[in-house]
């Protein structure tokens, strides 16, 4: 794979987080937190990655408000219906939802994501997820929250019901035939009929097959079953590593699952989270991250390091070493909590902070890399990892917004170009042209198929 | 009422239905069933309404595939995700749709109306159905639709949990200080903490109230349960009716209703439904009705009715008078059924019609009052029943897009002015200033409460 470094190409996404990663972008007299909840302001950065030919755009979500709202900006629009504002004012960037399979009913969900990649001109992707906070569950009237085993049970099947759903529509289904008065062929629309254990679908989609065949499936759980769920369903992966060997390992591991399961590797993209602090110089980009970092609020920090350690922890201890054994693994932390567990449990044991130094590190992407440089050695990064088996792209966390993407379009894009790794526009019109992803072939295809009567499918 | 004509605006809303409300409207040469998928054809219309100065657009909506699909244009892309989009492309018209509350959780769906709120700035309206469509049951792992009381029930149970998910950040909950760290104000922002019989919600919404406090409500349901309902919850409401009296005898009915639930009956619109073919004579805007009921396709207009009167009917008898007795009640239809059913009933017995000519009858507007004149005759129409106790304005169903509107706007919009019943241009920017409705005060607040920290909220 490194020895074709000219022809294969960087994916690069942009991770719109509120005003930016770094839990105290929102304090930084740079962003514009006022404006979080208006269409405007998500308008502008999805032109602005546009401009840039970043392949999409990308939104977290959890059906549940988060317990650190008071002194965090973590609040959000419904990020699918947020999509479908910035496909209006868009032509080209891919539009990646996060959406539950715990707390959506197949049926409206294949919808939703139908009608965004109709919307878009097939530009939608969805990123699946099975929500690790416990407290959603008793938003949608369960006692306790599905244990991981579970949720993954329910969410392959999730996956199951709503490509047949998308499916259900052969992509020859609607004649539109004035002539006749036939509108559509009966015997090329098929009936989910899917009966599982946690989910049972009976009709077909109320709509044609989505431009894209189905959205991007995008994936990014990092427990076991979160990488077996990847292997098999994936075609984009969302994965936090803090180091280049970590993410080669994690690499191999699912480009080998993905042909144990007898699918093409290239037809999973692997984009670790990046999060970068630039300067003219090294030092400049340290006193930037440094800047944001002394606008944190210890006692959120503390409160969320608690949750995540499962222990309390002091004010008075903020400039103490962390305790090596804080983070040592336990047997009734979830398997979402692990792998974030193991994420800090790496940089307590590497770097041995203060417990405000700590802080300060999470303080960045939430266990993402945060590195902090000059667009050179932000490049460097980039490319070695994406030379040397570790990504097939990056999903671009900025710190702060707009800033944050601005100075990494304006300096780090173009040496990206110089190097060959990243195209200068776009070549396609939706995601999957973008990625380099395949056009699923519809499951009740049976013979090569008619033009498609309609616009844009 | 009829003594104020001067100071009393109608409200006008374009009922959108994928390329017009009669039933083959698809086959008839000036529709664009091609595009009915695209964003663009959806953002084409609402500009146009727009420009008229319309209050809202509005979509239908049901989670299952009509089975008249072979014949009739019945597929469509999900209306909430629809308007996001339209909202990027529009300013001031509001937004209002249908969804369910059999087969949404309420979580999922108030976030998705307070985001569609947001990104509009304040436009959106939800149209609150139960779904009579019983084979949508199986699309939600039910083996069987629920009955109407059942549905009512949790109904109700869902419009008080969105409201208090509305309600849960009071208007000034969001502190955004940038000095203090603090973003949010904990003690103004409220878990909805419902337990009923259908529903259980704990948590408190993750997104700031909507800019207009909550969407709009908005109800169509013309049953006994359905009637109830809207004098409770409804904000507007959408009708069907033939006759005047028959309008006349439900205004007033809800209106008193209204009273009764200690609401104010000028807070609550009434809009019937009238789908209107215009001619420069009467006789040319029959022989336009009779070009469009010449392209329905029998086999359809016979399964539809064959659904809607329980009863098998034969295309040999096309030309025979339809048997009164057909339509007469029976104790096991669904009450849905039994509202549309009487309107049938009522064209029966009035206008002893032919089978075909029956078919025809039906092919306009599924049951809404179909109106076939001059200009100057709707006018006087709508003009009548405006000011006569039967309507606060009007649901536009144009039979065929986007012809239908654009000839509307064009030729009676005009007269309507002239006769100082509807607005040259907006006077506000929400849908709630557009019909004159009040903001609703929060549930939660106490004292007056401060600016609200957030733009547009």
């Amino acid at each position: 794979m490194s020895d074709q470094p000219a022809r294969r190409q960087l994916s690069l996404n942009l991770f719109i987080n509120g005003v930016g990663h770094h839990e105290a972008a929102w304090r930084h007299p740079s962003t514009r937190v006022e404006e979080l909840f208006t269409a405007g302001y998500h308008h502008e950065l999805a032109q602005h990655a546009e401009r840039a030919a970043f392949d999409a755009i990308f939104f977290a979500d959890g059906p549940v408000l988060s317990p650190g709202i008071e002194f965090n900006s973590a609040a959000h629009l419904e990020p699918i219906l947020t999509l479908a504002s910035v496909a209006a004012v868009t032509t080209h960037i891919g539009l990646i939802a996060t959406a539950s399979t715990t707390f959506y009913d197949p049926y409206n969900l294949a919808r939703l994501f139908a009608t965004l990649d109709h919307l878009s001109g097939g530009r939608a992707g969805w990123n699946i997820v099975t929500t690790a906070a416990s407290a959603a569950a008793a938003n949608f009237g369960l006692d306790e929250h599905p244990d991981p085993s579970e949720r993954y049970a329910r969410a392959g099947e999730f996956v199951e019901v709503a490509t047949r759903l998308w499916d259900s529509w052969q992509d020859d289904a609607v004649l539109a035939d004035r002539a006749t008065g036939r509108f559509a062929d009966p015997s090329r629309i098929h009936p989910a009929a899917f009966r599982g254990e946690h989910l049972r679908v009976a009709g077909a989609l109320n709509a044609p097959r989505p431009p894209q065949g189905h959205p991007v499936l995008v994936q990014a759980g990092a427990s076991n079953e979160g990488r077996a769920f990847a292997s098999r369903h994936a075609e984009a992966i969302f994965t936090a590593h803090q180091q280049l060997s970590d993410a080669q390992a994690f690499y191999s591991d699912i480009k080998a699952g993905v042909e144990r399961y007898g699918r093409r590797p290239d037809q999973v993209k692997i984009l670790p989270g990046i999060s970068p602090f630039l300067g003219g110089t090294e030092a400049e980009a340290r006193a930037l991250e440094r800047e944001f970092n002394e606008l944190t609020v210890p006692e959120y920090g503390l409160r969320q390091l608690a949750t995540l350690a499962e222990a309390t922890f002091d004010v008075a201890d903020l400039d103490r070493p962390v305790p090596l054994d804080v983070f040592a693994d336990a047997g009734d932390v979830t398997d979402n909590n692990r792998s974030r567990r193991q994420v800090v449990a790496g940089i307590v044991r590497r770097e041995q902070p203060t417990l405000r130094e700590l802080l300060h590190r999470l303080a960045g992407a939430r266990g993402h890399r945060v590195v902090a440089g000059t667009p050179e050695q932000v490049a460097d990064t980039i490319t070695e990892w994406f030379t040397h088996g570790a990504a097939d792209g990056f999903n671009v966390m900025p710190p702060y917004l707009p800033g944050g993407i601005e100075a990494f379009t304006e300096h780090v894009v173009p040496l990206l170009r110089a190097r060959g790794l990243f195209r200068e526009g776009y070549t396609g019109t939706t995601l999957r042209d973008h990625l380099g992803l395949d056009r699923p072939v519809n499951r009740y295809a049976t013979a090569p198929e008619t033009e498609p009567a309609l616009a844009g499918v």
